[in-house]
């Protein structure tokens, strides 16, 4: 069968067809135009490198597509974003690259974007010798703003979901397990490749933080997103807001079906790509919030001290590696 | 002499080095923080791709960081934009690259910043087999629209200035071109080179043009800037306005030191990376605002018909072969 490749197709070809995800009335000019009038803004940008950060044997186009916006958004969603506006794709193609790529990749941001909100708004794309995606979102930034340096000593740490299902997924989809070996169940399997190639950013927790505000007078609360792997998103408030964080390890909560083990909580703490929030709250706050939302989970508090991790009734403390994720 | 390099020093000191050139305002978050309850905003994305766009042999990093936010601030200033916000950078580096590259980088961007307005919002970065620098814009758009979709029959077709010399400048740099052969002067040469490696996008010509407008109403006039070639802009207004352009040779300012003959209207027509503006006014408004800017030049008028450019008084016009910008 005969496939289309881009150096046949062209540049000015490709941005047409491009074009049809974006919506009718951005105009042709290189820029895109955002009527923002209301609200202050929230601008993130993520880079997905081939062979860095995705690899064509592991996730499909599609996927990737999905994972660009989840990715982007649950940044915006840290921060305390209300509504989404949208993306200007920066997109790096090989000149072989083949058109049904594109166009499944196109197929995943606009699966995304359905999904959560907000639009193609535009964007540039060019040649280059290995396919590279960077996404820059943006978002409104509601009344209450989400910083990892608004934790304080005495407030409570909450997690609003299990962590290491999406490294598991990736070491499955990488061929790097012994399933029979290690016994995983099939569901297991499921939801941890969903979780890798498919994350859900957690777009509807900040309604819930909000309603759950009602006697709290706090502008700016703790939170960040567990996109750099658990433990370093609880690291990230502690040094931001320059206090320390103590854990339970019996108060974390897991899947049923996640075996025990060094190994799997090497995965939990350090896996990363997990797109839950790490939030901290004064103590009814919390409490209020967690009524509402029975997904959110009580882990740990703050305490006055060095920004550092405390874990809790972690019976092998010292065997916790930190290696946490970095590019280079 | 020892010189470090990326792969050494980790993504994390890399990231706090890059934070330098922040603002203190922006906090330790992913997303960056604009405060913009004023005004509607122009987003642009750009991509420069390393042996796409650039190659180490021909442009130093700072003048690559100086240029990336150049060539992004022309098209937010050919859409009508008042205030540069500032920009987000997606940086791909290889593991081998040395600090010093990226410190300089920096510096460009910055110098640019410092000259144009704005400030680093944020951004990300990551490894790659290629370096990469995707450079998204933000600035806030004024009353009046400049749009490549807004040009009318009966219109006059307005340069801010000469083309051709950044084309020039990539040939010498690339010592594709006989200097003594040719006898170019040294003036040129420099000017050449300066106009490569340099650009400075109209950043002063929406208030000139404001000014000029005094009693007309028109709130969206035609505009372009002239990256991808000077014909090609032409052609993009045309087809995007739905009308034709008739330009006239005679009348195209040129530099008294540009030659004459084939080859440098290939140059001027085709050559690209010019950052003028290409501007269509009703036929008082131009005189005006030419009265104001003597850089400003007429060079043409629109018509009723097909989307097309007409070049009058041009000898040799089925010589010209129009060999556009693609990157693929």
């Amino acid at each position: 069968m005969h496939k289309e490749i881009i150096k046949d197709i062209g540049e000015k070809e490709l941005i047409r067809r491009i074009a049809k995800y974006m919506p009718a009335n951005q105009t042709s000019d290189d820029c895109a135009f955002v009527e923002s009038k209301k609200e202050d803004l929230l601008i993130n940008t993520d880079l997905m490198v081939e062979n860095t950060h995705f690899n064509q044997k592991v996730i499909s186009p599609r996927d990737i597509g999905w994972k660009s916006v989840a990715t982007n958004y649950s940044d915006l969603i840290s921060s305390g974003c209300i509504e989404f506006v949208g993306i200007n794709i920066g997109l790096v193609l090989t000149s072989d690259t083949e058109w049904e790529w594109v166009q499944e990749l196109y197929e995943g941001f606009y699966e995304a974007l359905k999904k959560f909100g907000g639009a193609i708004l535009g964007g540039d794309c060019s040649r280059g010798e290995n396919k590279m995606i960077s996404i820059t979102a943006i978002g409104l930034q509601g009344k209450l703003k989400l910083r990892r340096n608004a934790c304080e000593p005495g407030e409570i740490l909450l997690t609003t979901g299990i962590h290491g299902l999406s490294k598991l997924g990736l070491l499955l989809k990488k061929n790097q397990l012994n399933i029979e070996e290690l016994n995983l169940s099939e569901k297991l399997i499921n939801l941890s490749i969903d979780a890798f190639r498919r994350p859900t950013p957690k777009s509807k927790i900040l309604k819930t933080i909000i309603q759950s505000s009602e006697f709290f007078i706090k502008k700016e609360i703790g939170c960040t997103d567990s996109s750099d792997g658990f433990y370093q998103a609880i690291l990230d408030l502690s040094k931001e807001s320059k206090c320390k964080a103590v854990i339970d390890y019996q108060k974390i909560p897991k899947s049923d079906l996640w075996p025990n083990g060094e190994r799997w909580d090497q995965f939990y703490f350090f896996g990363g790509e997990d797109y839950e929030l790490l939030i901290s709250l004064p103590r009814d706050w919390a409490k209020k919030l967690i009524q509402l939302d029975d997904r959110i989970t009580e882990i740990g508090y703050f305490v006055k001290g060095s920004p550092n991790v405390d874990i809790k009734n972690y019976p092998n403390q010292n065997k916790l590696d930190n290696n946490s994720y970095s590019h280079f």
